[in-house]
């Protein structure tokens, strides 16, 4: 069938090497291509023609490949819009040039739609170029899968951090706040799924319109009551307005470029500011939720990598195009149990899993029975690390760099 | 010999509860003690008479001990100074109460110093209660030992957050910077120790008073050679005279109250309006740096464990008081090795060990290779976590809330 071709795009995650380590491995058990190649920088590489040989990448370095955070390949925020003939001929043509027949890009919504237009495009100009899709988002907001890999690792380090810093936290008897951020500008899940450890007193998602009385009020409340007072709030948290709760408060007091750790330090401020406690620590998880390669789910290296591995062997089928693969919840014996499946491109393109409203607890107070139950699973399971001499997690140089 | 008490003080690590096992574990192998009691929260329960019985805590309730960060006893950060009559009197009187001839005290430079106070006034006026120091500081500024329990874990976790969170970055093509900041008020080595993993291009230490336009000059020579710039500070950086950075600007930018995140969001700032690079982002550690059970370094909870267990040990003498237990570099064949041994509580709590400034390269570009060789055997090897079901390491539920 020639070669193939393997991208990444959008933010990295903790896991989207172990899918592209997926494909090039699945290649070695059925070289059914004769080639794969990584594109680097996604689109953007591959548009310039930027490939790089990783058929033969032995064994070993696949298994490291596989616990290597961030995009070995590097990533691009560019997106394919549907009407740039120019750039979708040029797509085709270094396909066309390298023997290219399958693309395989490992991304989230944005990405699923470039799949979905490309593979548009081939069907209405009669070429039999194909476009596979592997999910991955720290967002967990595509729809059909049960959840996206990159977001489980996420939950755990933040379930990690979350139960560490509650034990610092509760160590001492000052009173202050603590304030949690993680990322999730449109959904919630990764702030929501901090609740998992029991250690959270108030959540704040952007699910449910922040209102800044009624936060105080609970915060006095838990602060009276306990002493204590342990909060996350997702980044993109905002008042009913749509103002997101940092922006809101930066005008006044000059946080308009904390990008990150905005919310968290708005919500400190704000307690602060009404007496409510004298102090407060905040914590931020920032860029090192995506990339624990120390802190893997073990649930999410495997699917990830199997993932990978799904695609390829799926596209054994010459009428494999246009296609994202996913993982369903299965049961067995009331153990949670990957299923994988595969859909139309369109179906993880063009909408938005939010967090279910009736999973959210009112009053800030956290989540239901429900989310906890679905969460659980995503994060057990320690992960098998390949150390180093030096004590650290190995990883493979990126390839992008060489 | 009647009983004994211990307890924790000052900023938790990840390891402080390591040494707390020690000395319940070397009392359960040789009980020259009728009873082990944790004083809670430091001096400032143990006046409260909060006393709770650790004397027979089951064996593999202490392995979780080992690995649960944070003060399972709590912290305060009262300390006794000299002439405190009434404090010392009350001390010694809740001791007689519980029949307690020795206190194990657990914590940093002044924690030291309330141990040699302590020493002085039983000398004077003739009793014969002693009172020994156990080092912790993720600060890592105690004189006469060559580390502190609790730094090793704090570089562990800087380190394997730098290089996750580099790989991140490095996916991009866009030109942007990346300013991690860890704790580290007067000393840099935290900061310092992110040089392991070769991934940091600047680091900005409080030992170098911060020059604003040579670090700018820096910063764009990066930029325009390689496109990234990845920058490592330490919250307390200062200016030559003594402000902080995040506090120089802060009276500009409003981010007065930002404690935490303060210097790496400065610089980030500093780099933008200086049109170095358009954006930047901003990684703090926080909280997280000493809290982090998940990334131990063997090295260091080994050697917490074991220096409560010589403490313990090395009181069997009646003449050992106001001696603290400490770690010297060893050598065996060329590779690291630990050498316990104890010295007077003085020389533990009047002097602060810098970073030597001789290890620092000019120009922001990191540190030498002796400081490098310094810092490599205390974060390698991998740390033997217990799991729960959950995917999460285990951690006993502190001993100061029950």
């Amino acid at each position: 069938m020639g070669n193939c071709l393997v991208a990444q795009s959008g933010g990295p995650t903790a896991v989207i090497n172990a899918s592209l380590a997926g494909v090039i491995r699945a290649n070695q058990l059925n070289p059914i291509y004769d080639k794969v190649l990584g594109g680097i920088h996604g689109v953007e590489g591959v548009l310039a023609g930027k490939l790089y040989d990783l058929t033969d990448i032995p064994g070993d370095e696949i298994e490291i490949l596989r616990q290597t955070p961030s995009s070995a390949l590097g990533t691009c925020r560019y997106k394919l819009k549907r009407g740039q003939e120019e750039d979708f001929q040029k797509l085709v043509s270094v396909m066309d040039t390298n023997d290219v027949d399958t693309m395989f890009y490992i991304g989230g919504n944005d990405s699923m739609d470039t799949v979905d237009a490309l593979s548009e495009w081939a069907a209405a100009h009669g070429s039999e170029k194909r476009f596979i899709g592997i999910p991955k988002t720290v967002d967990n907001d595509l729809v059909p899968p049960d959840h996206c890999p990159g977001f489980p690792s996420a939950a755990k380090l933040a379930n990690l951090i979350t139960h560490a810093t509650k034990l610092d936290y509760d160590a001492y008897t000052r009173p202050e706040v603590f304030v949690l951020e993680t990322m999730g500008r449109d959904a919630g899940w990764l702030a929501a799924s901090c609740c998992l450890t029991g250690d959270v007193d108030l959540v704040v998602l952007p699910e449910v319109a922040f209102n800044k009385d009624e936060f105080l009020q609970l915060v006095q409340k838990k602060m009276d009551s306990q002493g204590s007072c342990y909060i996350v709030v997702s980044e993109g948290a905002h008042y009913e307005d749509g103002t997101y709760i940092s922006a809101g408060e930066s005008a006044n007091d000059g946080f308009a470029h904390a990008v990150l750790g905005g919310a968290a330090l708005t919500l400190k401020q704000m307690i602060v500011d009404a007496g409510i406690a004298p102090r407060g620590v905040v914590q931020g998880l920032s860029r090192a939720a995506r990339s624990s390669n120390f802190a893997q789910s073990k649930v999410d290296v495997t699917e990830a990598y199997e993932l990978g591995m799904s695609a390829h062997m799926r596209s054994a089928s010459p009428d494999f195009t246009a296609q994202v693969v996913g993982v369903h919840r299965g049961d067995v014996n009331g153990e949670y149990n990957a299923e994988y499946f595969a859909g139309p491109a369109s179906e993880f393109a063009n909408f938005v899993k939010a967090f279910p409203a009736e999973w959210i607890r009112p009053d800030y107070a956290g989540v239901t029975d429900a989310a906890l139950d679905y969460f659980r699973p995503l994060v057990a399971g320690e992960p098998d690390i390949i150390y180093g001499d030096d004590g650290m997690p190995k990883t493979v140089k990126p390839y992008n760099l060489r």
